[in-house]
């Protein structure tokens, strides 16, 4: 298996009964301020509150029965672990997931709110990978991990499927990027569907990896990234995803902590939206000029809302 | 002119290309929470950030080229005034707008966007009233009163046209109450199409002027409230709206400042939508258990977004 606009039309059809088709808005004041026309896929309404619903129902209802048995197990201190646990609720599996200690209590809450059978861990993905392995040896439990699989990604595609079917006629796509993927579900329905589309990944300069390893043509490891946008402290692409991201994506831009918080207050003031900050990461391209966009017709996927309102960061 | 259906339609149909039609969302943590089926009608994502376009729309769109020579004059520190200024605007329109000394800079600045007039007056609704009237005088500008107006009003009911198009057989709509433009354009387009929903006005118990009134079957007047719900603090109801609730609306609930509070919050952290403190208060009954609701299919009017976000109420 591979990643293609049938695979990505199939796991559409698969899980549509489990996600949400989410609206796309347009916001008059910051068109205007922007200089562009704005379309904002907003996934901070999916079901459990992020995109990553899309790739756990995919990959959980992907499953045989034979290999559904005995559960699923993932590492994830995010939304990939309640969307996780939130899909193997609906087909009735028990859900694995392995946290760091430290995670905030939000994130925790989330997962065992869906039901989530949470082991902690100490931080660092060695010690994750590890808690994982030996989770899915101990009980057979299917190994869903959150980014650097065909399953996940062609879920994670879907949206894109959406947003092209609401709004035809975009000129480019934003979309965040963590380890890859959203990016490549979007990047491959996208160019199926529309090859002069361009379909730009937006990563924090403090986590670019995925930068450093498109400029570079291999794989580049840094150290855990220190992000605000929690969701993209990834600190190297995905095995899968990295040869995908060369074949499709158009250019990796980066942008500054302060750009990522500006983005994230003026979307809230302005398009009424709670976004968490790795969602407000492509719109802090567009405050920085990262790339030319003038009068064009932008979609920007707005990844999730899940964010602490007791630590807004503009109020810190 | 009094308000009916036919009136609503014909509203809608003459501001469907300045308004949007706004999504209705719902949430299944939310649903779960409160034993409830919650239809979210999201005004919040309304032009000019509130359903107040509706009828500013309609009102502007609704006069004669002799009528609109002068412009359009209204007294207002909030949403209103916005979507006065903004309707004025798309017709190529003065608009005047009167505002008390000390209204918050964020809807100064609001009003100012659009390109609206404005006038300082002392806080006050003699003092406003006066100033507007001045105005009128001097300018010929037409007066568009807030709520008083059935073509506000009209305006204002096509948000229910939609909610009911979309989710036909809600057993419930829950409208938050000012001075009750909005409740009595939804409570006549409801029973209208379906005289068997329970069309429910909920109040700050701070503002409870129109329970009050809807209990002593007369209007009845208070001082100026204190509500945090800041589009809510009207004293009295409209001289045109009281006998339309009278007549149409089941039931007048109040809620606690703890309530639209809590309300407020629930609603940014699990909906993920930005909600000003009065388009909250619908929900706040839901947690006050004012009426009996369980298991029913309810329809909840979130009427705008506007709020400071530098001033977030569980923050302060």
């Amino acid at each position: 298996m591979s990643l293609d606009l049938a695979v990505i039309r199939a796991a559409q059809a698969r899980i549509g009964p489990y996600i949400k088709y989410t609206p796309v808005l347009t916001n008059e004041a910051l068109d205007a301020a922007r200089g562009a026309r704005l379309h904002y896929k907003c996934e901070n309404l999916q079901a459990a509150g992020a995109f990553k619903s899309r790739g756990a129902c995919n990959a959980v209802f992907s499953l045989t029965d034979a290999e559904a048995a005995h559960g699923v197990v993932t590492h994830s201190s995010g939304n990939h672990a309640a969307a996780l646990a939130r899909a193997a609720r609906l087909r009735g599996l028990a859900a694995h997931i392995v946290m760091p200690t430290g995670a905030p209590q939000s994130k925790v809450h989330n997962v065992a709110s869906f039901g989530g059978r949470i082991t902690f861990c100490e931080p660092g993905l060695t010690a994750r990978e590890a808690a994982c392995a030996q989770i899915a040896a101990a009980t057979g439990a299917e190994i869903v991990p959150p980014f650097d699989d065909y399953r996940v990604m062609a879920g994670q595609g879907t949206a894109t499927l959406e947003l092209l079917q609401d709004v035809p006629d975009l000129d480019f796509i934003l979309c965040p990027v963590g380890g890859g993927g959203l990016l490549c579900g979007t990047a491959v329905a996208a160019k199926a569907l529309k090859p002069g589309l361009k379909v730009i990944g937006v990563e924090p300069a403090l986590a670019d990896d995925v930068a450093q390893s498109f400029r570079a043509g291999r794989r580049i490891s840094i150290p855990t990234p220190a992000t605000i946008a929690d969701g993209l402290r990834t600190n190297c692409p995905g095995e899968k995803n990295f040869p995908l991201i060369q074949q499709y994506v158009d250019d990796i831009v980066t942008v500054s902590e302060e750009a990522i918080i500006a983005a994230m207050r003026e979307l809230w003031d302005t398009l009424h939206m709670v976004i968490e900050p790795s969602a407000a990461v492509p719109y802090a391209a567009l405050l920085e000029h990262k790339f030319v966009f003038g009068g064009r017709k932008l979609g920007l996927i707005l990844t999730g809302g899940n964010v602490d309102l007791a630590a807004v960061p503009w109020l810190k």
